[in-house]
């Protein structure tokens, strides 16, 4: 395993670990750009600037696109998240070169008007589907209320309006504003030549615009006690969502984050799965550490039958209390650090995994670690880290927003 | 790369295949039993029974089972098939011995009546959940009047009905007749010791009882001509599933077959996709490769709005006539096999994944095949095979099943 750094000199950064014993190479193209980066009336244009990237280039039309990443037996795909929008193949390692050709051709799209047109329709009835399941309207919901004017609340989505309402040419703006060569991370994980990827990556994408790139507002997250209830009829379950400030994909604390999450609300056993999800108090309850740039957040969320909710909000309030003052078990605190670090060696052995967390360690921290690394840093939580977490970030003063049948809870 | 073989005095297999670079160690007990082999009422059983084996020992209670592969950070679970029923764990190489001490210990299990009467309820809830899914009773019941009389045909999960009449004296009947350690393999991939693996298994099953396994009805399946209209109300779409005797999982054409249904019917391109999916007549059109134990089949299956059910029916019919008589192109061949080839390498990089082919291939080859065996294999299909199996197999006098909103097909 070998790590390899260079920047081209429009500013894009080209990251690799090569390992010769792989069986395949992962790459990926990560743009440090998302929802929160979208202003004015662009909501939703992130997230639909990734679907017309695979709608074709001057070289090759949407059809030519899915055709060749197919010819290569490629595992191609993308997602946009908050904070970044990546775009990735895995193949054998014979094929690096086509698959870096077609990869680097689609992030210079075409960006047809007609294209765009047809595509419209395709995000909003997108949109439509998930704006049926309640679970995922509590969250997207809730996470708006909870982040407030932080822009971490702007929903990756957008809304059917502000879809409808976007311009090609808007997108064209966003897209020269935040696709800038400098804005831009091209990551190999696997076996490859590194000195072959950078010189293709450096013939392929060299000439791209590499123009300044606004920084972020980057603040913290705030708490915001309350609670609200958001009625709706045709729903059966009552779904709770519970948020509270954490600490940022930065922070030091991030491990302890982790490792505290897991033994609160890890599925395969945690307090809440023993206190509510196996005496069949709730369907589902766990929490997750949201890890943003400069901000973070806990989310707990536990659904349940609607006469249920109130008394189960108690139990979960009496779990955060007793953590936030007695602090976990030293049982507790090894079983979650050894299910953490054997999820992370699992996922590990696949390049795409390793290729995705070179590539984020780099956005968030702009540091390549190895997978001992993460390995000692998950090891190295202690009752101390949990509690300076737990002071810095208490498990109390939760923003709560339950959408369900209910209009009060008591 | 290294295989290892053994066998108990007992009659139970030790397999392994060690891979020092490899970062976990995937643990698996194959049984050879499922539902093929379920006599008389006994239909369910054989699932039945993979829930019951968690639900513990006289060493572990369920909690325990749970809690002690939790606190090794174990990926577990178990499956059952028609004809193989698999207990599994994926650790850390540290973690190896208490692995296998747990799955070893419930591989033995108590069979508790109380816990007996309690999961017969689960299983209920299960079959019931299931039930309502119309693609899959559309898929179940297709299964069923395909295999005719064949064991094959044999369901899973069985019915409401058949799993509460069962009793635990039926269970325990099926584990001491099934569960004989001559009918387990145990078998091992990844970072770890052969012989410590070996002198492991030994010491922990090496008392089970190894009594001799009645054989199986090895017969062909038989094509069933024909057309069956099953109308269901409530459902907005029509399931369409038709079958077709295939090879099986021992025969030198699998390989062909694997490579024919790609062509016909893989999600990222294949002629199903071009005719049916694209242009929007069909909601989802593909062909699996249905492998038994000396018996196999084709199933093509397609959903869509009813009133198109027909047409489209005429046009699977063209497009396997096609085939039939001009064979597939060069091109096509060429990139169903990379496509092939490269869905195998990436799921190999995974120590699971490797345990799962090792232990499937000596169920039905019994015999050990290396990664570059398969790719060889693959790559050898050429137009000759591709006639081969169309002649053997012909894609003609399908029994087709359409579950939906119809009542007749015109």
């Amino acid at each position: 395993m070998q790590f390899h750094h260079a920047t081209l000199p429009n500013g894009l950064t080209v990251l690799g670990e090569t390992n010769a014993s792989a069986l395949s190479v992962a790459m990926g193209f990560f743009v440090r750009t998302g929802s929160r980066d979208e202003i004015g009336d662009e909501s939703g244009v992130s997230h639909f600037l990734e679907h017309m990237v695979f709608k074709g280039t001057e070289r090759r039309d949407a059809l030519q696109v899915n055709r060749d990443f197919d010819r290569i037996g490629a595992d191609n795909n993308a997602f946009t998240s908050e904070e970044m929008t990546v775009y990735y193949a895995s193949v054998l390692p014979e094929y690096m070169q086509p698959s870096l050709d077609i990869l680097a051709d689609i992030l210079r799209p075409s960006l047809r008007d007609s294209d765009f047109q047809t595509e419209k329709k395709v995000i909003k009835d997108e949109i439509a589907r998930y704006e049926v399941r309640p679970e995922w309207a509590a969250y997207d919901q809730s996470r708006k209320l909870f982040f407030g004017d932080h822009p971490l609340g702007h929903s990756i989505l957008g809304t059917r309006e502000s879809v409808d309402a976007l311009t090609s040419r808007q997108m064209m703006d966003y897209f020269l504003r935040r696709y800038s060569a400098a804005n831009v991370i091209a990551v190999a994980a696997g076996n490859y030549n590194w000195d072959e990827f950078l010189a293709s990556v450096g013939a392929k994408c060299g000439s791209w615009n590499g123009g300044p790139v606004a920084a972020r507002r980057r603040e913290e997250t705030k708490p915001r006690p309350g609670l609200q209830i958001i009625p709706r009829e045709k729903t059966t379950q009552e779904y709770v969502m519970m948020w509270a400030p954490g600490p940022s994909a930065e922070s030091p604390l991030r491990y302890a984050a982790h490792v505290l999450t897991s033994i609160i609300g890890d599925y395969t056993g945690s307090r809440l799965y023993w206190e509510l999800v196996d005496p069949g108090f709730a369907d589902s309850a766990d929490i997750s550490y949201v890890d943003g740039d400069a901000a973070g957040a806990f989310l707990l969320s536990y659904s349940c039958q609607p006469e249920t909710a109130a008394a189960n909000l108690k139990i979960v309030e009496r779990v955060a209390a007793e953590i936030q003052r007695d602090g976990v078990t030293d049982d507790e605190l090894r079983v979650a650090r050894t299910r953490l670090a054997a999820r992370e060696v699992r996922g590990s052995e696949r390049t795409h995994r390793r290729m995705l967390g070179v590539g984020r360690d780099w956005i968030y921290l702009n540091e390549y670690r190895t997978l001992d690394d993460e390995l000692a840093a998950v090891d190295a939580v202690n009752h101390a880290a949990i509690r300076e977490l737990l002071d810095r970030y208490p498990l109390r003063d939760w923003m709560t927003v339950a959408l369900g049948p209910l209009e009060k809870f008591d």
